[in-house]
C-alpha cells in the first residue's frame, strides 16, 4: 500500500500546484446526481487508494466504509435521512419551511453509496492519549477530503450526507460493534457542478471572507 | 471568496486527475524541517485559501488558525508538547523507550508555526442536529487536509503534532472561550520527505492493505 519510495521525492511544477489548487475550489458538495449511473471498479479502485493515502494518528486507519449494493437498503438509509431532516426542520423553527425546500441528499440518484465510519477503538496510544476520540475522527475526515478532491479529479460529484441518528444507521447496517458512522457519501456523476455552494445558492448562509481563518487578523500578514 | 463561476465547471484530463493522485500518495506527516527558513506572503496566502476552500457542514467555517510569531511562544507549545511526550511515554508502558526514541514534532524548525482550533460553537443545526461536536470537528480536519495537500503541492512539508492538553494550549494562546485547539501545525521547507509514513520506516507500526478500508471485503468488488 505504500507509495512507490520514488513517488516522495517528487517536485511539483507551478502547473501541477494550480491544477491542486483548481480541484480544491472547484469541489462542491453535491446533491444532484444524473440517475441510473455506475462507476467502474478501475475508478473506485483508485477512489479507494485515495482514500488509504489519508493521514491517520499513530498510523491507525481509521476508516471503514460500507458499501451500499442493494436498492432496499438505500430506501432505508434515505428514510432514515427523511427523519432526521424532519426533526432539523422542527429544531429550526422559523426557518423550517426556507429549510424544507433545500435539497439535502442524493442518496436515490447517485452512482455509489458509501458510508463512513470510524473503526472501534483499537486502543492506539500514540498521539492521542488526550483527545482519543476526536483524533480517530480527524483521520476519518481527512480521508474523506481525499476522497472528495479525488472524486472532483475524476469529474465525479460528490455529498457527504450528515443528516442521520448515527446509532440508527449502525444498527441498520449492522455495523461491527463500537463503530460510528459520520457521513452517508452519495458519489456519481452529475449534470454540472454548482457554481458556488449550494447553500449560497439558495440563499441559506453565506461564507466568510479569508481574514476569518485568523482568530487575531494573521499578525503581519495582509491577507 | 467564491471561487468564480467559471471554475466550478472545470474538466479535468487523466493527467490533472493523476497530478493529485501523486499529490496525495507523497504527501507525509513531516518532523524534520530546514532550520531558519521562511515562507513568503503569496505562499502562505495561496495555503489560506486552500484551507477556506474546505467543505463543511451547514457552511460553519469553523476553522480558525492562530499563526505563532515568537519565539518564545514556540519554545512554550514545544514545551507543552514534550510534557504530554512525557505522559504517552508513561500511558505506553512496555513500549516506552522505543517510543522516545520517535522524533514526534517540529517545533522550533520549521518556518511556521500554526495552531488549528474549532471555532465556538456558532448554534448551526443544519446537517450536525445529532452530531454538532463531531461535525464541526470533522470540517476542521477537511480544511487540514486541504492544507496539507497543498503544502506538498509547494514543496513544502507539514507536521500534525496532536500530542498536546488542549485546555493547556488554550489558554498559553488566549483562544476565544469555547475554541477547541486540534492541531499544532508545523510548515516549512524540508531536505527530503520521507519515503513511506515515518512510523514504517522506524518499525513503529505498519499501515494496513486496501482491503481494510472495506467493512466487508466491498461485496462484488475485487480490490
Amino acid at each position: 500500500m505504500n507509495p512507490v519510495p520514488s513517488l516522495a521525492n517528487l517536485h511539483f511544477s507551478d502547473e501541477e500546484r494550480n491544477t491542486l489548487y483548481r480541484i480544491i475550489a472547484s469541489r462542491r458538495d453535491m446533491r444532484h446526481f444524473i440517475p441510473n449511473s455506475t462507476l467502474d471498479d478501475a475508478t473506485i479502485t483508485r477512489l479507494l487508494q485515495a482514500v488509504h493515502h489519508a493521514p491517520s494518528v499513530g498510523l491507525m486507519q481509521p476508516w471503514r466504509f460500507r458499501r451500499i449494493h442493494d436498492n432496499t437498503q438505500r430506501e432505508q438509509i434515505a428514510a432514515l435521512v427523511m427523519a432526521e431532516r424532519d426533526a432539523t426542520a422542527e429544531a429550526l423553527g422559523e426557518r423550517a419551511t426556507e429549510f424544507l425546500r433545500l435539497k439535502v441528499e442524493g442518496i436515490r440518484d447517485c452512482a455509489e453509496l458509501w458510508v463512513a465510519s470510524v473503526a472501534p477503538d483499537d486502543g492506539t496510544v500514540f498521539g492521542r492519549r488526550t483527545m482519543p476520540e476526536a483524533m480517530a475522527l480527524c483521520s476519518v475526515a481527512c480521508a474523506i477530503q481525499n476522497l472528495w478532491l479525488a472524486t472532483r479529479a475524476e469529474n465525479l460529484g460528490m455529498g457527504w450526507v450528515s443528516m442521520f441518528e448515527p446509532t440508527a444507521l449502525a444498527e441498520l447496517l449492522a455495523l461491527p460493534s463500537g463503530s460510528k458512522p459520520i457521513a452517508i457519501l452519495c458519489i456519481g456523476q452529475v449534470e454540472a457542478f454548482y457554481p458556488a455552494p449550494m447553500l449560497e445558492l439558495e440563499g441559506w448562509r453565506q461564507g466568510g471572507s479569508l481574514e476569518t481563518v485568523w482568530i487575531d487578523g494573521g499578525g503581519k500578514l495582509s491577507v
